[in-house]
């Protein structure tokens, strides 16, 4: 987003078919709350073919990759790893500590399906809840974004978007961006 | 959750089938985030069963219902109307409003799938945008409840759980709870 490390979503253990709205979700809820690039573990071309569409149309700048091998990004990430997992540690009293983090290095947020492998806990720095009730790894990660930003991903300007949606009190209004009078 | 008046979780557009993932994911976030009710408009009988058995398992009190008309609730609910879409005003904007009105009658907060028909963004007290970017339901849902209640529902109790995760460092800690020694 505006600060100067970047923060990367790493979506693990996609199924093709079965997953896709989840894997989209998780993307674009990514994009939409302040992460700089998703990359997606598995054969996801079909949500990543999205995510890149709605990149193009509402704007950027925001990544997405697709990788067949995650441990390798895991291991070789230079900065700080978040796993949210239903069985961490509660995201208030880690959050600080993150967004100092983020201060000084890059952050890699994991966000997995149904079943995340052990080596994934031990590869993180931080194994995060939000709560430790299961939901939703969506759920998860929006709020994890929209703590650690503190809001300002809200207020973020778009590169290159081609359309733009005006707010409105009631009713859709979607406008063209970038035309001269 | 804790204060005086209900908040409700409405689920529109459900579609069998395709959806169940997506509308069990509003339900469990609903829950998990400090709902008190979810109710989904359409066939979504095995979304409600995923749901009340989490809520069996890992405690309440949160309801679930399924309807087929949503009209009718939307019409006769009585409280404030909450509608998230990507086309709404702002949330940082209205959440003090919407919080002001929880204190003195119930919120209802509304969340469709892809499409959602006009008669509900008339029929809502406020339509509000978690960003105007398109992204994700469950991530909406996710951050609206999360700013609502400010955190508190992070550490809400659960009454009647048969089962309670341990936050962990590292690892999966799951517990059965009211066990005597």
């Amino acid at each position: 987003m505006q600060q100067e490390n970047e923060v990367c979503v790493l979506r693990l253990g996609h199924r093709p078919g079965r997953d896709n709205r989840m894997t989209t979700h998780v993307g674009l809820t990514a994009r939409a709350l302040g992460a700089d690039r998703v990359v997606i573990s598995g054969d996801a071309s079909q949500s990543a073919e999205t995510i890149a569409d709605i990149t193009d149309r509402f704007g950027g700048p925001f990544e997405v990759e697709v990788t067949d091998s995650h441990r390798k990004l895991l291991r070789e990430f230079d900065g700080v790893v978040v796993h949210l997992t239903m069985y961490g540690l509660p995201v208030q009293d880690v959050e600080a500590e993150v967004r100092a983090d983020l201060e000084e290095r890059p952050v890699l947020v994991v966000v997995g399906a149904e079943k995340v492998s052990f080596d994934v806990y031990e590869a993180a720095d931080y194994n995060v809840g939000v709560t430790n009730q299961p939901h939703s790894e969506v759920a998860g990660l929006a709020v994890f974004l929209d703590r650690l930003f503190e809001g300002r991903e809200l207020d973020r300007e778009w590169v290159g978007a081609s359309h733009e949606v005006v707010p409105k009190a009631t009713g859709k209004q979607v406008e063209p961006v970038g035309e001269e009078e």
